[in-house]
């Protein structure tokens, strides 16, 4: 399944997308796709309503109403750092020989396509397309990578948006440059892992201003997504709902000679195969 | 106001603390001390329920129910490090010139008497009593350290459980070995300020099996509350309900020579003048 949620911000009612464009609205079925929905079985209670709705025609035209991001504010929001090694190799770091885990606060979830503002005193603004891991249970203490399967409900186009100074020059520790509103665009759906051929081989990109800056694919990822859920869930308690931005492929604007920073009026247009794509304003601080 | 949780985990119930020790159950006129609480003008619409429930004598005996957190689970835990001088001085790590800003996991709440549990693979889990700052409404960018009063709607005693080889061997962030579940007793009451003479003058204390370990006073904080919460607000947008750990005094088993680690069986108690105090009992892994 691809699930998204529609409308204005803080009130976006959850649905399904169909295979042709369509979507079947199941706010009469589920609150939100938030951490009761999917701790408490909401995939498999709406697989059943989602194929039953389209196969007799309930379904929807999106047209311009705005999409959310595809979860409700998660309980955390869980980042893994230079975990691909060209990524690293570009911005002067060692490849860890584990994952480096930071956070965002959970407030800067927004949709795919709504518009990113670069916080006051910012002077070095970022871009970073990720893949998002949507976690589907309750996880702590995995006993193995292979459980980690059972554990992620999907998976998600998000931009890590990123202020360089705050993050990197203002005493520490990241999350001080990864929190600003709007810093966490994510979406447009989250797609259901049976939908996805192999998630290790997915291709990357993001364009600046119709300029393309990065390209990867998941297949050069240093840790891949089942083993950052068994690792993470040895250190903490991962809840349903919570989602994992696993890290950035090459061409992020500190990547540069000289660097490239986002500026007020910029266009962010990214994507991951399979997963859908999202475009973002970049305003000026408010 | 002293504003508490009785009962079972995830089931409590709200209440005030009285002058005489016991309380005024809420439980009628509020679903919990949340975010929704805290942004919704709930402090002042208790106030005066609990002063005439005070004063007819509609108070119950505390007695031996459970003590939860007195917050609900919040939107983030934000921490501040090293933000006692002479704490920065026995890690061995320079005064910063401005605020370290780290997260827990918010799951990490327990109540001031619940017990702590070393996570698996822990070789050095340690202590640290902090004054915690509730946020009482959705702050961001404050103009100046004065209007940071009216965004706190308390202070409470935290103990910062930290695993240090997990936050400072592990490849870093410090979140790492800051989230484990059990890792942030709180309580056993959020204090309005209104009830405190002067925040930046609390002596605080640490036991651990009744051997005085931490020994400090809010007085000798490099940056104090009102600062704090100025200059995260500048960074990213708090939310009402969010907890920020504002750092530990002198004390912590990494600072002796040679360090002294915790143990399964293990008692701490600690606690902050004004704010009340605190005890736990060290598990094994489970």
């Amino acid at each position: 399944m691809k699930l998204l949620r529609i409308g204005a911000f803080g009130a976006e009612r959850p649905a399904a997308l169909l295979a042709d464009g369509r979507y079947v609205d199941l706010s009469d079925v589920v609150d939100d796709f938030d951490e009761r929905f999917f701790g408490g079985g909401g995939l498999e209670r709406i697989r059943p309503v989602v194929a039953s709705r389209a196969a007799s025609g309930q379904s929807l035209e999106l047209g311009g109403q705005r999409i959310g991001a595809p979860i409700a504010r998660p309980h955390q929001i869980l980042c893994i750092g230079l975990n691909y090694s060209d990524h690293a190799a570009e911005t002067g770091q060692a490849v860890p020989d584990e994952p480096i885990l930071f956070t965002k606060s959970p407030n800067t979830l927004i949709g795919p396509n709504d518009d990113v503002r670069i916080p006051r005193g910012s002077t070095k603004p970022d871009w970073e397309v990720e893949l998002g891991i949507v976690i589907g249970s309750r996880t702590s203490y995995l006993d193995s990578v292979e459980q980690a399967r059972d554990a992620i409900a999907g998976f998600v186009v998000v931009n890590d948006v990123s202020e360089r100074a705050f993050q990197l020059e203002r005493n520490g520790q990241w999350a001080k440059g990864k929190s600003a509103e709007t810093f966490n665009p994510a979406g447009p759906w989250l797609v259901t892992p049976d939908e996805i051929d192999d998630v290790l081989d997915l291709g990357m990109w993001l364009d600046v201003n119709g300029v393309r800056r990065q390209t990867g694919s998941t297949s050069t990822m240093i840790f891949d997504p089942y083993f950052i859920v068994h690792y993470l869930s040895q250190f903490l308690v991962l809840e349903s709902g919570d989602l994992i931005n696993t890290g950035t492929p090459p061409g992020v604007g500190m990547g540069f000679r000289p660097p490239i920073w986002l500026h007020p009026g910029d266009v962010m247009e990214l994507g991951i195969d399979g997963l859908g794509s999202q475009r973002q304003n970049v305003l000026a601080p408010r």
